[in-house]
């Protein structure tokens, strides 16, 4: 962890480390990924099948063999403790509610009496979406990923997970049938994917992939856009604390361990405007550091990406955030509210003293997939947005056509573009 | 041109050949934009103006001498024609209005007493548009680039466009003053995203880069895309008609030929209900393309990528349609209003016989940067929505925590992320 002061001479210097992480795709990766995507390409499902035996030890004579089936569905239901059950539940229902506030509508302009102008909003018509394998398989990606899908109102939602060695994560099954998911193949990694992508004979062509995954899947997604549509490039998790000197050292030294045992790469920073409260909480991590779980990953994110920067005032902390356009951005000051509109730059805000982070990982509402290094300068949380798209609707009459006709053939013909130019006064009384 | 019947054994392998279109990149050129995008980066301005100098032929001390100036501005305005400037004029009236109609506002919830959830929308601070020269240079591109940023209350809009040999096209700076850019650099190519994606000593760094180029340019934005937002992937361009057999046959000719002039790689297609008035249609395009000042262009693209289909019914072309998601659709039928809703997938429908697809790319409002080559699947028109971000805002009372902090901790721990869970118990009483 670095204390840092902002006004010190080599500030810039020492958090400029602290800036550069996430992974580059290493060329061998790409070339395994592109040669993985021409097979799925090519052989369709005997591919996927082959790929899921060597990658996942798991064996199935067909792909149909690998959809997760009604009994297994049940089977998890009873498997999951029933207090877990209610409390995804709960996450379904408030996730739901949040992103039933981000439907758009379709809209007619009737500004001009012969021409009409509007903009068209479907959903998508197929999704998929993927969940990692293994420790890293959160019930509350599943949510986060379908419950916006199905409030679009997306036809189908694809989900692909893959297995290792068989072990199937319950909890994972009960939030996909608690979400809306409609059919679950078990199989991951960039084979996935592609097949999403493409589609083969069992698994069904997407429009649009999204969800988290490992670096073949990171690289596979890049590789398939623009055959399909993908969600935002995710790097390392990371939160940044505005504070005031207000509040308890220990919750926020909690809030930046919450984000810190994510990964060795996470980075939590703490920027405030008393250097006592600062210290304060880097002595209250240090406390806490030693009884966690994931003691060793969190340390080693702390270690490597933590910071306590003490800054002149509220009003510098403010154009710090800005300037790193934070995932997580808590306002652990005595009057959030007040500073709100001045936020320019941040993936999820986290307003006064109660509001600890985790509560938007699970079931505030909002999305828990966010832009992360910087990139909530132009991305945006995971949205129904994601789900639908637009169409632009236009209609002329002929007397709109008549009125408007002479300006667009002037400016087809400056353009060169003679035809379009003849196409209106083909039609012009 | 093929003349298809989609009943046809063969229409599928037929039609196969149509919608493969579309430019690879080459590993070459991916090689050659890495190497200008490393050489910008290292060496900034240096690069800068050496590539400009090279690429082209445009000597300058310092890329400060690359700006373009206030005389150069006032020189345009008096070499282009009033009727052109008032054209344009009305172009970036209409093309504003209607996208403040795409504005979306900030929100908050108040469903619950104890918790606040709500999304926060900012506009992007700055933007760079690119603007191709030489021959492609189109004043109607600065407009659909520029307006909905500006719209969207972007604080800096900065605009890249080469002017080989010196060069410049009075219409784009004419399009670019009135559509409120604020800077204007003669610069292009692959150096010239590499140098707003990563900022140089005189050119500024920018949140996203929109607008169309070369294969150059396209890569470069594909090899750019995380650290700065882009706009969608753009192939060559097309239009599907869809007809009853009601209206002219020599318009829709004109409406096929206004998008076969745009690219030998255009494709124009007509699906019918009615054969005999499909081949009126063909015969009226063979009439009309020998009068064509761009005929070799749009003979090629006719000849290799243009298609009549006749089908059985008015259902069965939409079905076709939303299959291969237009970049451009006409509903060339008697009441398009009727089968609006039943279109699923199209960047801009143009409803009726008074209006030519041709209304859309200059003046009617709406943006003609659309999704390309089925992309309209997942992909939609460039709007508002491009030159904002959402963040989401969260706020939980002392109340509103203890209500739900129990199944928060309760996700976290069956998750296994103790610290997140910890970050919420140790707030609760």
């Amino acid at each position: 962890m670095q204390f840092l002061d902002i006004h010190d001479n080599n500030f810039e210097a020492n958090f400029a480390a602290i800036l550069a992480r996430g992974e580059e795709t290493g060329k061998e990766v790409e070339q395994v990924v592109l040669d993985i995507i021409a097979a799925v390409r090519k052989e369709g499902d005997a591919a996927l099948l082959d790929y899921t035996r060597r990658f996942d030890r798991l064996e199935a004579d067909t792909v149909a063999d690998l959809e997760v089936t009604e009994a297994e569905f049940n089977e998890a239901f009873v498997r999951v403790a029933d207090a877990d059950i209610s409390a995804l539940k709960l996450a379904v229902e408030r996730v739901a509610r949040f992103h039933e506030k981000q439907k758009q509508e379709t809209w007619l302009s009737t500004d001009e009496s012969d021409v009409l102008l509007g903009q068209m909003v479907t959903p998508l018509e197929r999704v998929g979406i993927y969940v990692p394998g293994g420790k890293a398989s959160y019930p509350s990606s599943v949510i986060m990923n379908a419950v916006p899908a199905k409030v679009a109102g997306v036809g189908e939602v694809v989900m692909v997970a893959p297995t290792p060695g068989g072990e199937i994560n319950h909890h994972v099954l009960v939030a996909a049938r608690l979400s809306g998911v409609d059919r679950v193949f078990r199989i991951g990694g960039a084979q996935a994917v592609a097949a999403l992508a493409y589609g083969t004979a069992m698994v069904p062509r997407v429009d649009k992939i999204t969800g988290p995954g490992n670096i073949y899947v990171a690289t596979a997604k890049k590789l398939v856009f623009g055959q399909v549509g993908i969600d935002m490039i995710a790097g390392p998790s990371e939160i940044l604390v505005i504070n005031d000197g207000s509040g308890n050292p220990a919750h926020i030294a909690a809030d930046l361990l919450s984000q810190a045992e994510h990964d060795e790469l996470a980075s939590s920073i703490l920027i405030t405007t008393s250097r006592s409260f600062g210290e304060r909480v880097a002595a209250e991590v240090e406390l806490q550091l030693g009884k966690l779980k994931r003691e060793s990953i969190a340390r080693k994110s702390w270690d490597t990406y933590g910071a306590v920067i003490v800054a002149g005032s509220i009003a510098e902390a403010i154009a710090f955030s800005n300037r790193i356009a934070p995932e997580h951005l808590e306002l652990a000051v005595t009057d959030p509210f007040a500073i709100l509109p001045q936020i320019r730059n941040a993936g999820a805000i986290f307003l006064g003293h109660f509001t600890p982070e985790a509560a938007g990982d699970y079931l505030a509402g909002p999305n828990h997939t966010l832009p992360t290094g910087g990139t909530a300068r132009f991305f945006s949380p995971l949205s129904v947005d994601d789900f639908i798209k637009k169409s632009s609707i236009v209609y002329f009459s002929e007397s709109g056509l008549n009125r408007l006709g002479k300006d667009i053939v002037r400016i087809a013909e400056l353009e060169g573009l003679e035809a379009h130019g003849k196409s209106v006064s083909i039609r012009l009384k």
